[in-house]
């Protein structure tokens, strides 16, 4: 299943960078859920490059829903989202088949397919493709809407320059959370999002890139889903968020920091109130033993800086097995972080989707069932 | 596939803390590994707990393998593996059936399978079952030795207390690596290991716990196994990793830490000597694209304070759904992470086996394929 | 997932012929199934051979539910059921290791595993290994009665002779198929089954033996479970009837005899009445497009000779490559379409609850969703 | 996985029969392989109707690779092919949204996707969309040729009237598929292919159909692919087969007529030969404990008659829950049985390189690997 995710509703991703058009095909998802082309032109938008701290490249991302949609909603069928490559200068990648670019997949893919794979642009590799989880995504994220479940991302950091947290408190993070989903640089203190603006055109300005933190949080999941051990929440959303090209680090609730914490400090303990059970702190991030907890979901994923430098960097030719010096010139993101953002949370809701789904069956998800 | 796991090598894990017996069955590793107890013996002791930082429960670990071995070698049919509980007193655990742990599944759990779950020792959520990995772990473990793969785990801190880095020449870490995993404390450092027993004793001394992380590496993995998204080897191992109680949070190479780097310190360069590729540093751990480089596989687990304390804390009554106080009594690990270590390798065993296997076929890892 | 199967609801099965235990763990099924060993007991009971008709090796079938049950209801966990092996007599084929018996799967496990198979009366492959199928059906079973969904099978044919057809009316069919799954050789017509048992008995006589057909009939199923195309209900069901040794052939509803028929005749025209939709015929088996029609289910499994004959056949030494003649001795069953009954039940059953835990969540099938 | 199907490679499949285009997702085939769109063409005219004995909606099956492929060859990345719908009568369909089709989905799919269904022409039901299965299967029949093998199917029957049996040995066998797979109603004997054709018009011009049954075999598989119980090669091509829609019964070898053989009869016996193990007989259709036998494959299907007739038929209102009667008019086939042939080679050569690739890993079917 190399490009095939999910148990219950699933994901099939296809295109190169290069090529004529990418796409996802999203099956098991309810049927009945409204599908919008606004809402998938919104999230498409968001992760487009934009402003001079982003490549140049700019695809209008102009897609068609091909299958799986039926005045209006889906009907239950596999739905097909294809979305065109217009902005292809493969004179920017001439020497790409035969330079490895470090800290891209041109060595491993070239390896791994023993010659044949498309070099252009990364082939099938490319960040390109995430458009099409963005695509489908907006849809997953349609459903969960319906059901009162909100989805949403900052950026933590930038070059070490950290955002204000997330609320904890339920209502308030929901708010933050859709307030986020709306911008294109998702942070909640503009101003050390200025800080991290300036820190990325530095880095531009010097032919280089950084990296960042991102913070998503999800409020509304219903208490009781996932499973222990293979199949935890944890498992499964990590599966999805480690697949995003550039992400190296996941995790959960206060993560790595919980290691230097007593088991007194980072137990979340609980209580009664006006009848329901409720977790005094969510150092676990939403989730126990696999499962939802009925807490926020909170994680956090890290985004190497854009492999993609200006620097004269030491690399090999692939074809001649030598060494040699490699200097990139084109269009190419300083930093994707901003960019990574609205991906995160398209692969969250896939995920969710598909937890709640095998949960609770296929209609769980429909409008019917609200 | 809740409780399977792998492509086309599974792992199929069953049993809970305080039944009968626990298990697991290993299916698809190629015909003709050779199977000896000793090693599986060897692997389920070190995970056994040990000394005065540990539980004083102590299972023997008795353990039978009821298919899939003729003559002392996997015959290619599943391979399922057996291990007795015997230490079970359900006394010590007479009150969870009530007052749900905090830090433990015992809320989740209720939720999810609507009061019936065995609630004894965290029923089928416990550590125990880690046991039954850790078995059939072994013999994969022996699959990749043959072929000379090596996977080795050091605690990277305890408490904040951190061991040495690991060594980063290929041939130093086999060694290094074949060392810790025949140390039932493995620290490369043994007077940082003392000084993090310490640490343990003295949370342990509050009735209190601690974490810490775990640094795995895995040397001699061939060059071009893995896949883009979906099936990365991060989405592939974390998902696994994850499946582990008290992980939370996965990073590869130098993971969080590349987040603060700029793009021409984190790539990792390349070089043609001998007329061999190298990679001149290894910041990506190994993996491009989420596919091995070639370079040795490096990340890091980040393992919660066991759950498990004895200062009073606030909770809830399942059965009563009322607010209340618990006071754990019993046989309890201050820390964990030691008997992490051979989990995390078992797993990552588990999952290169199933990765290798999808790759180049079954026959890969049969011994008359070296 | 060589040895697992199933969506939502997953079986694995292990174990050999002549090994210490075989088993199977079933995982996802609802939790609060009532699990009573008595049912597994009598489904045990019927796949057991018995009388002149069948082999002598009669295994006690003694087994043990070591997971996923508590306080005699299912948690939700893996339930995991081991059946001992105690009548081995590995005398009875000492020369299977070397003569490979027509037939059966010797020569292509011997070249599928590279000659590390168990030869021991089949090792892997041995019909033995469906009563751990038996088992875990037979909880499935349950679950499907409390649904109101009733599973049978009857003996249409052996060696010629056709058992009297199935009622076609759903409440006599399925007060029919009551008294068939109660039944160890289940036939409506008990002259047939008479007639059917002497022509048993002739081809043992004789050192032969005979082959026949099994029909299953599934009342209860609701509307509209299944999918078009790879996960259709026959997809499905073909599938799992496929699995059990001995079954070369399925067909639903009127299957081949349909090649025969004008559309008009089969086509199942429909109708409301008193407010329902009702199908005036069942050609189809009660399914449509692959999803369920609220009809009967009703399909045929070709079951072939046993392969197990006294007289002398032609065949290979594997060791040396060399022709031969084989005559086997030791017990075996002359016909084992009535033991195949019981198997193809469980298979039914385990197919059905997966399908319906897909479709409507894992909780569909719980005692309290009645 | 509803829509997707295979192991280590799966197609997915996606569309509908009145929707903007159609289409199927080709993943984990080797890369290197050569794509020639003529061979796909060639496949897809074979599976169009033609003259008198077919419906008179005649596609283009203009298509389209837009993925997957770089200079002629596979790349090892998803391989995706769309096919246009350009001849979409919406009018013909007009009142299928209300009165259901007996034979077809339309009462199933209503039930099942909650009336979000799409109507048109079956929707996503329709068999308009084999024709994508056709076009990635036509992919892996040029893989399967390069290694060798060869697939071929024949009409074995249309209406009770009998085409010549496939001949036994292997290399007359493999010409005679290579013709039949050359043909647009393959028959070996065209008399009788004759008396078929009359067949089909003289029910055509009653507003009937007819059916009959398909018989495929494959030269050249290896010995030793598949595995006993779940993933045996009947369990893995029934699936697939029983995923056409109209397909109502599979058998390999001598199927259901071995019911009616003594053992002796039944079971292939061997000799070695020139120092190579040869099956005297072939009642097994190449497949021994689910295993291949190294003897060609040799399986039948059965397709019921088309349920699209012009005799009025007793059906529902969807809509309205009355009673109705139904005359359908437009574009129908009399006999779908030779355009089911393409297909039914299509999904077995993509059942086959899924078989292969798992036993033999991701490079066995590269062309450098011959």
């Amino acid at each position: 299943m190399k490009n095939t995710f999910g148990n219950s509703v699933t994901v099939t991703l296809f295109g190169e960078s290069h090529g004529e058009m990418i796409g996802a095909t999203l099956d098991g998802l309810a049927p009945g859920i409204p599908v919008k082309e606004e809402m998938i032109r919104t999230a498409l938008a968001r992760r487009r490059p934009a402003g001079r701290i982003a490549t140049s490249r700019v695809e209008t991302d102009d897609f068609r829903i091909v299958s799986g949609v039926f005045r209006g909603r889906t009907t239950g069928a596999p739905l097909t989202v294809l979305i065109s490559n217009t902005q292809m200068h493969s004179a920017d990648y001439e020497s790409a088949p035969r330079l490895a670019r470090p800290g891209h997949a041109d060595y491993t893919a070239h390896a791994r397919y023993a010659g044949c794979e498309d070099p252009r642009g990364g082939g099938h590799f490319s960040g390109r493709l995430t458009a099409a989880l963005v695509a489908v995504g907006a849809i997953a994220t349609e459903a969960l809407r319906l059901h009162g479940i909100t989805v949403g991302t900052h950026i933590a950091s930038i070059a070490g320059i950290c955002d204000t947290p997330l609320p904890e408190e339920p209502l308030t993070l929901t708010a933050a959370l859709e307030g986020l989903s709306a911008s294109a640089f998702p942070v909640l203190d503009e101003g050390r999002g200025e800080e991290m603006k300036a820190a990325i055109l530095a880095a531009a300005g010097e032919g280089d890139s950084v990296g960042g933190v991102l913070e998503t949080a999800v409020t509304g999941m219903p208490l009781g889903v996932g499973e222990p051990f293979f199949d935890s929440v944890e498992s499964r959303l990590s599966h999805m968020l480690f697949s995003s090209p550039a992400v190296k680090g996941v995790e959960f609730g206060d993560g790595f920091a919980l290691c230097e914490m007593r088991g007194s400090q980072a137990n979340d303990q609980m209580a009664v109130e006006n009848g329901a059970v409720r977790q005094l702190t969510n150092h676990m991030g939403g989730i126990l033993g696999g499962i939802t907890s009925g807490a926020p979901l909170r994680f956090k994923t890290a985004v190497k800086p854009t492999p993609s430098i200006f620097k004269p960097q030491k690399t090999v030719d692939l074809n001649e097995n030598t060494s040699a010096e490699l200097s990139l010139h084109g269009r190419h993101d300083p930093c994707i972080v901003g960019r990574a953002a609205p991906v995160t949370d398209a692969v969250t809701a896939l995920v969710l989707v598909d937890l709640l789904t095998e949960a609770f069956g296929e209609h769980y998800l429909s409008p019917e069932n609200m």
